[in-house]
């Protein structure tokens, strides 16, 4: 019982915290803009204006460098080793520590007029702005700066980070003094910032990260209670350099340096070159210089009044688990040769065509709802930066904006991201099941140091090995298995790439499935019920417990599904089955034991409140007690110990809510209404992943309000920086949850084992909604009112899937409306497995009005199905009065 | 399910492992000693002949210093802080790392012959003994070396850490040339090793300690999986120095060192004085020579054949929190004038009168077998070593012998430890009180960072703070609490001391008590039981559960003992009582509130195994298979991760069969061996504290030669080394446990709530033991064999107690002889508030013919007491035949 003095009920994770300066960053359907400098929020800007293409990431640092919260430049996966010192060890904790390396910083371009430079936090700037365009690709930022000597300089800048060529970032630079002439300086660097050579950047401030090291504590919420203090930046893991100078070249208009990580041995070159562009009088004088951690191209000029000079700093970055340094300068020189050819201006254009197409495949409209239609762009904007070039690498849980949880990939990937790419880009879904793939042989260590057969995903990890330094909330996670096993699934139904399952998907599944099956045991007092003990959930609030639903749930569902998919590879492609046979040492029965084992999966039920328990343990607990938890003691981990949090139910983020979810063909309406309500009020939501699936789940339930508010709180999470730490990096996960909410929440798309369907909850505020989902390569764009919905086929042929229980075919050429009953009351959402029924009451007191659709009931989950029948009986007894 | 090749059954915790070699380390009653020099087991060997008295200790290294698995010299609670850096870190998690220091060691004494040094481990050494003497309380050494001039010298050394002197140490050094004359040089030192000073020391292998930080781990049994990995001389913890140096004074045959530890502020001086004895016509050259780590004088002389040389080395170490070194130093001087002055040969007499006094106290004679004999008195000196002198600090888990467990103070002493002290030096169990008392400002603030009322107390500390950073094994152990005020009531009852239960008791007792008041919860759906959730309980191979026995057991005593000593003060002493109230803020109600309580705490029962379980969760889970785990799997800590172990049903200490010893009158026989019979075949005995406490239950119960085997295995675990860990200090709640499995176990003895009983057990094989117990303040001899045990008054006046439920009063000068029973079947122990009953069945079907003396049923354990009533009622069913 913790001590709590009274205060204001907290807001029930529904915190939409301080409203945007609307002056500072106005509304834009297409672009974030920002029309004033302030320093007073660094770290927030430098996250939501970063550039990116899920391989290379840039923050939105100045041109000039200098006042940051911190410098950041990011490649996905390079990353450095360290080994883990745990205060008190122990068998198996894990022993390799990775983090995501601050790569050398091209960003630099300082401008010098009179001698005088241009320092933005002194600046006298008689304008600002700074726009991060969504369908250009680009940051472009504009200033007229009146110099000390009272001069008019205006300076226009862009940034992009190539969606179409992987490894090149372009900046271009263009001065002109508006009202004056002046000899100018413009100082074109690359900077190896992670190992402090701040020396090149003459007014620095210790770099944000730096000064966090010295007792300043991040909120973490996916990895660990404090995970980020884990960043070994901040721990000091590292005594010595990172970057261990390997090359440097120079010559002309580049330079290029290149590196190797002392301990990981990964290797990296960065190049740059430049275009000058200015009147041909003009004599242009260039120096250059090139260290062990910095290169630089100075171009010294006479500046007449009115004539803009112009630079195009062209930047290749290449990196490699262990090719020399000099072989990836190599390919920074291929790079830039053919950039330099194509030019500034076609490249810009071939990003816009990209994003073009990306639009085309992603875009949602949010009718009437400008805020929210920017912001909602700026999310899908964001996926595709955290996503898009990522090839090879998995996504981490902050893309490549910020060093936050290390650049690790955690399941947020698979259960928050994955869907939205596997509906609107199934390349970038493929891409990352692909990369699980090549993580299988170090998930099978992993199992084996486990004592457990199989493969055990770690539960965070750039290089493949468990990198959680606290297993409680780490390692214990074995449900991870679980949503990559999920994700997989999601994406052969629906892209019916089949080859991608009958080699690396069975590969995955079958492993997972014998970790689930090594894992559980057959509990002979529970009349054979299989069981999962001593794992975490989702829920973070709660750690190593007996028969955690979400977990159970889903290792149900990994099994059957890896049963299902060798059964369907030995029926549709013997010698498929046949290799993989030989590859897995696959045996006779193995599946049938899985299908077993899953078919009798123990999920706990509870049948005097109701609902499903957390776990088996967890109605044992008391509630906390939230309406008397201060506001300030909000998030919880950061002020009580984990021994009082784990004695409490109370919750980081309802992981019975996700798993009714994610299968929710497995449980009826009234189950996830009743579970709803029951654990609703007792999450915090002190995860970044808890406010969209409460969003998708309360729109289900007919909470329509509730939906909105969770969907706002997902939304504007890091726009807002509702959770205070976006100055670590964007919340990719929420920004997949958002688009999740849009399309399953309020589009109410379901997806129950490869059926689809729709049962929309549009708010009542909204006028419309508009999405495109791709469906086994058919595009269709779906627009959602409040009386219709109708089907266009955008691209391929054409798709079969149900409208509130209605089936509806859609062809290319032949759009379908289909007319929406307009009762308020919640229906049933998706293809259920189970029958609802009507005549159930919600937590309000109202009665369900639903109609079931006639659907046969199959398989039901022990003891649920137990009180349905229970229930269902007792409806039909004959009426007493 | 952990993978586990079939291999030999391990033999569940009774593991004698190797035999002694009594070649050389021949039995004696009254010493330890060795006849050969080996270098094979230094590490066993420097513990086992280590020297102290509680304050300091000093190992037995060699006194040439050299080779070594590692020199040391501790202080009690002399330590150095560092930060705790958590691989993540959360709210709450321990911050301030303590670790004691190796003081400068003051042990070396070097002789060089013809300019040749004494190296044991390269030396023709003809004659070689070693002797720890447990009557004269020091090391003698004695060795004839042939040197490589041919040379024959006989070298005796004595090493003492003076009992009466707390501060003192004395060390005595003789040289005879026995068969030709040499020049002689003669070199005593201060070496501080702490901060690598071994350049002093010429022929210096890398110490022990050093070369396990290089990969070597240890085996850690009461302090978190790895404790040891924690020592900060292997994590690196330091990085600069940990003694700064303050003070060099040199000055005839004197030279005194002082140092402050760098963070933790401590203070330490030290210093040394010589006597040379040798023949007037001798010439005697001496030099000194001091620096910031080392002091050194040397003695030169020509020494002819066959005259001995002396020189007697007096030691003293003054330490402090504070207080500045100079001052210290000052009382060094003042320590080593009034040696010097009383001269070391009655220093040695006045050691050997306080040791007569101790074994008139504590000897406890096992007659008929000579090696337990040693063993036995080996423990008992060992005690005598690690508690006499701590006065102002706690017990070390290792004693002043080793740095196992960083010197750190756990729950060992109350629960093993203490009990020895209470019944034959109570002064030394009070010192220990006075010291938790010292802690309870500290233990305040902890429960308050726990969200807590009250006071919890550290589960590992030197200083107060709580040191353990696996808190799953660490404060979640909140059972420390009511350890401690276990040992208090116990340390009361015996000796009377209400003085102290008035002042220092009182506040531990109601702080305590208020914390698991708060801690625990009336649980409303369980017909208001309380319960206390989220815990962990001694038995480190389950953590983080919902009311463990053991925890439920002694909070309950401890909130129970908290009321009554309230009750009580407030009856006899109104004066101490109104202190009591202004001093803790004691309210109205607030003790019936913790009555209510105990009297309502919930007790977990199992019906249809008829055994209590472990906690509310343990019986959900699979049980370990024990017989299938290798041999080389043991300890599971070491070969399995957490998770795996937590999942199974194993045990590294039975802690329910240790409450049932502890609070042995709450539980019925059959209880106790149900309980027995379950667990025992579950309990690794991982846990050095296990042993004895299953020796004493197993006797209890009923199995004699079970209870001898894990006696042994208490005996000899730092004897023979059967933990593989001697080398890092004794085990000290092991030696004990010995003393507890003799009295306890054999003797039969019982104090339930100051009732003091005895029901024998003694083994078959042994024809008599003799043990002395002090009750308030009356000493008596108690004298056990097959027939008869009788009954001395040694001290003091009388007693009274029960012998197999009969009363017995012993006076001074008229011995008492009971006349025990004969037959071979197991009876009650101790005064039972429970009925026991007869017709009961034993686990090997055997059927229990105890008769239950004729006491009054008094409050019985909720469902344990229907269970009985229920046995009952059937049993008084009327036959059927």
């Amino acid at each position: 019982m913790p001590a709590s003095p009274p205060a204001p009920a907290p807001p029930n994770g529904v915190t939409l915290g301080r409203a945007r300066d609307l002056t500072r960053f106005p509304v834009d359907p297409w672009a974030l803009r920002e029309l004033n400098y302030s320093p007073s929020d660094l770290g927030r800007t430098e996250t939501i204006f970063a550039v990116g293409n899920g391989y290379l990431g840039m923050r939105a640092n100045p041109e000039e460098g200098r006042t940051a919260r911190a410098h950041g430049t990011f490649i996905n996966g390079f990353h450095e080793t360290f080994r883990i010192h745990h205060a008190e060890e122990a068998y198996g904790f894990a022993t390799v520590g990775q983090t995501i390396v601050n790569v050398p910083d091209t960003m630099v371009i300082r401008a010098y007029v009179d001698d005088e430079p241009l320092l933005l936090d002194v600046a006298d700037l008689e304008a600002y702005e700074r726009t991060l365009d969504f369908r250009a690709g680009q940051l472009v930022r504009e200033v007229v700066w009146r110099t000390q000597a009272g001069k008019q300089v205006h300076i226009r800048s862009t940034r992009m980070v190539s969606f179409p060529e992987r490894h090149l970032a372009l900046m271009t630079y263009e001065l002109t003094m508006l009202d004056d002439e002046a000899p100018i300086a413009i100082a074109s660097q690359i900077l190896n910032r992670q190992d402090g050579a701040d020396e090149y950047d003459d007014t620095a401030a210790p770099d944000g990260w730096v000064a966090a090291a010295r007792g300043e504590a991040g909120l973490d919420d996916a990895g660990g209670p404090t995970g980020t203090m884990h960043d070994p930046r901040r721990s000091g893991a590292f005594q010595g350099r990172v970057l261990q100078p390997e090359v440097q070249r120079n010559g002309g208009s580049r330079s290029t340096l290149g590196y190797r990580c002392t301990h990981s041995k990964m290797t990296l070159a960065v190049a740059m070159d430049h275009e000058i562009t200015a009147p041909p009088d003009i004599a242009i004088n260039e120096d250059h210089l090139i260290r062990d951690d910095g290169a630089e191209h100075v171009y010294k000029f006479f500046a007449p009044k009115g004539v803009t000079f112009r630079i195009n700093k062209y930047v290749s970055y290449h990196t490699s688990r262990g090719v020399p340094a000099a072989e990836l300068a190599d390919r920074c020189d291929r790079t830039l040769d053919r950039a330099m050819k194509i030019g500034a201006v076609e490249l810009q254009s071939a990003q816009r065509r990209w994003l073009d197409d990306y639009w085309d495949r992603c875009d949602v409209i949010v009718h009437g709802q400008p805020e929210r239609q920017q912001a909602v762009r700026w999310c899908l904007y964001q996926l595709a930066q955290a996503t898009a070039r990522a090839e090879g690498n998995g996504i981490p849980a902050k893309g490549v904006t910020g060093p936050g949880y290390s650049g690790h990939y955690f399941w947020d990937s698979e259960i928050y991201v994955l869907p939205f790419c596997t509906y609107t880009s199934p390349r970038f879904a493929r891409n990352d099941l692909r990369f699980r793939h090549t993580m299988l042989g170090a998930a099978r260590r992993r199992a084996a140091e486990l004592s457990s057969d199989g493969a055990l995903y770690p539960w965070r990890t750039i290089n493949g090995e468990e990198a959680s330094a606290y297993y409680a909330a780490g390692t214990a996670q074995y449900h991870i298995d679980a949503d990559i096993a999920y994700a997989l699934i999601q994406y052969v139904a629906a892209t019916g790439d089949v080859k991608f399952l009958e080699n690396e998907g069975l590969d995955i599944l079958v492993e997972t499935a014998r970790m689930w099956y090594d894992l559980g045991f057959w509990r002979s007092s529970d009349t054979e019920r299989f069981h999962i003990h001593g794992v975490t959930g989702p829920d973070e609030y709660t750690t190593v417990v007996n028969d955690n639903l979400y977990t159970n749930v889903m290792a149900k569902f990994n099994m059957r599904a890896a049963a299902d998919a060798v059964a369907q590879t030995a029926r549709d492609n013997p010698t498929a089955y046949q290799r993989a046979v030989a590859r897995l040492g696959l045996h006779e029965g193995e599946a049938a034991e899985w299908r077993h084992a899953a078919e009798e999966m123990h999920i706990p039920y509870d049948f005097q409140l109701g609902i499903h328990p957390q776990d088996d343990q967890f109605l044992e607990k008391e509630v906390w007690d939230l309406a008397s938890t201060p506001a300030d003691h909000l998030p919880l981990l950061l002020h009580y110990h984990p021994l009082v949090i784990y004695r409490f139910q109370v919750l980081k983020q309802a992981d019975v809510v996700l798993a009714e979810f994610l299968r929710g063909g497995d449980f009826s309406f009234q189950d996830k209404v009743a579970d709803f309500d029951y654990y609703d009020p007792l999450t915090t939501g002190d995860s970044s992943l808890s406010a969209t699936t409460q969003a998708i789940m309360a729109a289900e339930c007919g909470y329509q309000e509730l939906a909105l508010k969770y969907f706002d709180t997902g939304l504007f999470i890091d726009l807002e920086d509702l959770h205070m730490n976006a100055e670590e990096g964007l919340h990719v996960a929420s920004a997949g949850g958002v688009w999740s909410a849009l399309v399953f929440g309020f589009g109410g798309m379901r997806d129950y084992d490869g059926q689809i369907s729709f049962d929309p909850r549009l708010p009542d505020t909204w006028e419309a909604l508009t999405f495109r989902v791709t469906l086994r390569g058919t595009r269709i764009r779906c627009e959602l009112d409040h009386e219709t919905m109708s089907f266009t086929v955008e691209d391929g042929e054409a798709a079969d899937f149900t409208v509130r229980g209605a089936p509806v075919h859609v062809e290319a050429g032949q759009p379908v409306t289909v007319d929406l009953e307009t009762e308020d009351e919640p229906r049933l959402i998706g293809t259920p497995t189970l029958r609802d029924f009507a005549g159930s009451r919600r937590a309000d007191g109202t009665v369900i009005q639903t109609v079931t659709p006639a659907m046969p009931s199959e398989t039901r989950l022990g003891a649920e199905a137990e009180a349905i029948e229970a229930a269902e009986a007792e409806a039909l007894r004959p009426n007493p009065a």
